[in-house]
């Protein structure tokens, strides 16, 4: 040991500083998402490393096996930080290339559907990761990098997983403008303009996002879509897309206008059942998959908020989706959206789903998916689980969920919505098992966009993480989502998952607490659907307003939906039905969503409605000032940037929380005359001041 | 030296390594900009540090002075790349705290105007960088970086500069909703939503850009003004961005829409005379300064395209502005746009504003400046210097460049803008002096967004940063801007500047060759500008259209703006006129502009005109296979991303340019019926094919 080590170590150290000193100027920004792969703490590191060793594959490289290998590689690297794996190698392989001990532990996987993998250590030593397909192993590369980025040593982990749906789908809502329609995080991920000649190096990220959940569908544009989007300019744009994610097991989808070829000018009709019509349809199909063999199809909002649809001509939803499901053949699906909002049925909107589509049971052909909201209105912090679900014994359903947060305070709130999934896909329908058990997939309204951290802010990515969680297994639990996702995306201390974890399961109750307490919905300010806007009363349709929702007068709260009212309770099963036929014995989450209930109502916890909900208000807002305080706490656990970030979120929130508490308390005063409650706070400004505030420029309207 | 030493290393070995990992996995995305602080290389690293020491201060901490430290040593720690400073130190100083040697090199720059600085190496060997006052010390100290990103030695670094006008200023043209109007890199990059509450760090990262070549105000919505930005809620925002900018030296200012007490409900008139209405001016402009002391003041955009204004109530511009300026008073300035574009004159829209304005000079209160596009059309990729520059002596002027490349290929193609401002600014007005001798200052129209790189390419940063330099120094090459930003951004190489450099230089020319050459403007579709539309003839008003711009008929092509014509020549001075009077005589660059001329005018090529025009379509498409070819050798000086996205780009202006030359030559083809010229290559579509292309999803129309 002497001057020439010590010459060699200053060279490493002057060539570590080149390249740390860029680094360091970097402020954690979030752009890494829960891929961030932290270095682990080094004893852990180092314990990982002896236990590792190289990535080989027993399998032939292919795209998507490559970019398992690569991701491992570069997870690896990070994680172990330095410390060279000095262990048995990790194997990725196809259970038919497999032998030994090795094809014993993929054999665990036969009748399991595509995308399973099998993670094992064998005996020599060797990590296995196994699957019957490609896009297994991309799945359990990534699956073993969880384990390992949440601090699971290498020696505990031994994991076998299969998807529960075949369809996990996120949905954009941008336009080829670059606005995104209910989004809260920039402009649109989608470089369409530059589009195919250029790539944006996002879209490989944003695969490997999707992918590490088990995405394995992305439908590219706005519900409310462009007819030109099918023009050929666009599936050569499609095209770039579809290639470069194929390796990450996503296909891509196209929202499908169904007035196109008219509006393309091919045909003087939309009419389904025109000849002329259908072979547009079977033309364009043609025409996409020979750019895009594996094209997913196409998702249609017909017939809702003025788009065109099938009853433009007379014509059924099923004959409508038929015909496109018939264009795309054995090749694709039709998703087509069960959220149906026009000014039939002005009793209940609530009703109007069920009522259309519930008839047309067995009328869709195989390939036709509907595509219907967690709840019967449109994605309220509450909303019972839509009761089109169990319903349609002989039609596939998925659930549509939404990632972004219309209605429950943008990307600004700090609301973990794994909960508010939950709570509907583990309901039992009365028809025989949970919501889960009659889907055929889940698709989540994305909440991407152009800003840094993808998401808005940061906790928003936890709602894009938890939709693929879900998605893939929605037996997981929230607590155990929220868990990995913290782990992986701040920190892996045990005092700081201890806090956040909690934090986040709580936190969609709050604003349900602060914004729609005890079953009361769409309360927003219409149009931006952001703030309290409970006075709205004189818009042109009737359920454009918050005072059609919540019913309130001097009498009471709450809209009817038992037999004495709209009956939308019969759409139920019996069983479910009769949990929420009582007012007095139900669960009161529910309350005022069923029933209009008198002001003095005796509600469980003893106190009257008044005074209930005034108390659910404030027990929201203090839930937010809750998880301030928590935030604050856990400053040494997160970097200064993003902690920093998410302080002035939630100071926000904070002042918003009683905003919305406030203004909501002043409206119904205004109406039940009633006094505050005692010990209640007043509101801090009159029912005029909140009615006089004005959001010309609330994002993504 | 033992075991110790080597341990301290190790450890601080694994210290480098954790900190370099995450950097590693990053690739240049370009949202350093210029100020990348890039390594020198090791022997001008060491030679440097070698000459400096850390950095102190003469003078007090201010905010400013703490910001030019901050940036010293953040700059200092990339650049020396670990080698440690071990000389004399750099000394920050105001005039009025220096002493000795140091005071008489700040004395240099008594009478210099504000902003000025020093930097000069004392004979102790001390780096002095003095101003007058804290700003000046800001500049001073991003010029000191900007010698040594440029690669000059410390020892040979010597600078005394002042900044030409007093107003440097960058115009945004972003909505409150974050659509930026013509903006082709994203959204906006004001977070309106969020502030007062949150300040976006991207804020701090853009002060610094600005300050860092010398901008000193900042407007920061569309001039196309929304009434509501001057309600308390947007003042509170744009004092928090005022606060945050202060320091920096950027004053905010704010576009204030003519009609805004009327549309607020405050008068039932916007007259400028109205006693209602001045009184409200009055308290409004009290309002913000007393939230923001140093707002710099309005830009207005009156009765132009649609936009109200003193004229509906038959005043002039002069009683608008002087209505505006007297509610200011001595603390702001009114930003008054020359660019009028209404129905009122159908016989040469080039013509409109010199007839509108020159008649009022004299007549603007002392605080009124108005904003001159540098030509008189609208920023098309070519024109004459603005007739009004120096036809206005007791008026203020300003120049209004456009930085975004609305008609000049958007973000995508390469077109380094400052051979068009200097050509405008040194053109000679024949009033005595050139352009830039009769302007207090200069405005551009930002390229920036939310784009990772801000400016949508790497080189449109090019643009941002030669618009600062020439408003601090109109004096300075384009040569020596492009050598100054290329060093800074890509790289020192003199191989690779000497390729670069070059390049830049020929781009907007080269940009002018394909799509307007000879004079000819506006041949651009209407509504998005983008792509060559020439036949569109059809459009209500007669300046809408493309045709109005060419006049090309069978019998010749331009617009005849001599006194046989429209006589717009007859607004510049007698000697300009003259030079541009006769089309045998002239700068054939402007040729089309003011002459119509028959297909078969003797050019000074000795070519007739029509292959005259096709050459220099020829002549553009070929340049940018140059450029092209030029940054496919540079590949080992550039790092993979930004060489890769460069070189996507550079591919699409290669198509695009071929697509400008072959629809604008089929369509002159269509006119003169005219055979190609030997050698031509035919257009690669007939001209239903060009006319066949359709937009409707350009960006930022």
């Amino acid at each position: 040991m002497g001057r020439g080590l010590v010459n060699r170590l200053l060279a490493l150290l002057a060539a570590f500083a080149a390249l740390a000193l860029p680094g360091m100027a970097r402020a954690e920004d979030g752009y890494d998402l829960w891929l961030r792969y932290a270095p682990l703490d080094d004893g852990m590191a180092a314990d990982d490393a002896a236990a590792l060793g190289p990535v080989t594959s027993a399998s032939a490289p292919t795209p998507t096996i490559i970019a398992a290998r690569s991701e491992l590689e570069r997870g690896l690297a990070e994680l172990l930080d330095g410390h060279e794996p000095a262990g048995r190698g990790i194997v990725l392989g196809l259970a038919r290339d497999l032998d030994g001990a090795a094809a014993r532990e993929a054999a665990t996987l036969e009748g399991q559907p595509a995308g399973a993998y099998r993670i094992a250590r064998l005996a020599d030593g060797r990590i296995l990761i196994a699957a019957q397909d490609d896009i297994g192993l991309l799945y359990g590369a990534f699956a073993f990098l969880r384990h390992l980025g949440a601090g699971e040593p290498v020696s505990t982990i031994d994991d076998i997983s299969a998807p529960a749906f075949s369809l996990r789908i996120i949905d954009h809502w941008g336009n080829p403008s670059g606005l995104v329609e209910r989004g809260y995080s920039g402009r649109s991920i989608f470089d369409w303009w530059h589009l195919p000649d250029r790539l944006d190096p996002r879209m490989i990220d944003y695969a490997r996002a999707e992918a590490s959940i088990g995405i394995n569908g992305v439908v590219v544009n706005n519900v409310n879509a462009k007819a030109y989007v099918l023009e050929p300019r666009y599936i050569a744009k499609l095209r770039r897309l579809a290639d470069a994610w194929r390796p990450y097991g996503i296909r891509v989808y196209l929202t499908a206008r169904f007035s196109a070829p008219m509006e393309l000018g091919a045909t003087g009709t939309a009419d389904p059942l025109d000849p002329a019509v259908r072979q547009w349809w079977k033309d364009k199909a043609d025409e996409i998959y020979a750019a895009i063999p594996d094209f997913g199809g196409f998702l249609v909002k017909a017939n809702s908020e003025g788009q065109p649809g099938p009853q433009d001509y007379g014509r059924t939803h099923a004959d409508g989706a038929n015909m496109m499901a018939a264009a795309l053949g054995d090749r694709g699906v039709v998703l087509w959206r069960a959220f149906v909002y026009s000014a039939e049925d002005s009793t209940d909107r609530a009703k109007q789903a069920y009522n259309e589509f519930v008839p047309l049971d067995g009328k869709f052909a195989d390939n036709v998916i509907l595509q219907v909201k967690n709840g019967p209105v449109d994605f309220q912090p509450r909303e019972p689980f839509h009761p089109m679900f169990g319903a349609m014994p002989h039609t596939k359903l998925m659930l549509e969920g939404q990632i972004t947060k219309e209605y429950l305070g943008f990307a600004t709130h700090l609301a973990f919505l794994a909960p508010l999934w939950k709570e509907v896909i583990t309901a039992d329908t009365g028809h025989g098992g949970v919501v889960a058990q009659n889907l055929v997939g889940m698709a989540g309204v994305a909440n991407t966009g152009s800003d840094r951290n993808w998401s808005g802010s940061h906790f928003d990515q936890a709602n894009w993480y938890a939709f693929g969680r879900l998605a893939w297994d929605p037996r997981m639990s929230s607590g155990n989502i929220a868990q990995e996702w913290a782990a992986q995306t701040f920190s892996r201390d045990p005092g700081f998952l201890a806090e956040v974890v909690p934090m986040m399961l709580g936190s969609r109750q709050a604003v349900v607490d602060y914004m729609t307490p005890l079953g009361l919905a769409h309360q927003m300010g219409t149009g931006h659907h952001y703030g309290p806007a409970p006075w709205i009363c004189d818009l042109a349709r009737p359920e454009w307003n918050p005072c059609y929702y919540s019913k309130a007068d001097a009498g009471g709260i709450g809209f009817d939906r038992t037999a004495t009212g709209s009956d939308a309770l019969a759409q139920y099963a019996p069983t479910v039905a009769a949990q929420w036929r009582d007012p007095k014995a139900m669960d009161e989450d529910y309350l005022l969503w069923f029933h209009h209930l008198p002001w003095d109502f005796k509600t469980q916890s003893g106190r009257a409605l008044w005074p209930e909900l005034v108390h659910r208000y404030d027990r929201g807002v203090a839930e937010v000032d809750a998880m301030a305080a928590t935030w604050a706490s856990l400053a040494p656990n997160v970097d200064e940037q993003r902690f920093e970030d998410t302080s002035e979120f939630l100071a926000i929130q904070q002042r918003e929380a009683r905003w919305w508490r406030d203004a909501s308390i002043a409206y119904w005063q205004s109406v039940n005359h009633l006094p505050l409650p005692e010990g209640a706070a007043p509101p801090a400004h009159s029912l005029d001041w909140y009615e006089a505030l004005s959001f010309p420029d609330a994002p993504a309207d």
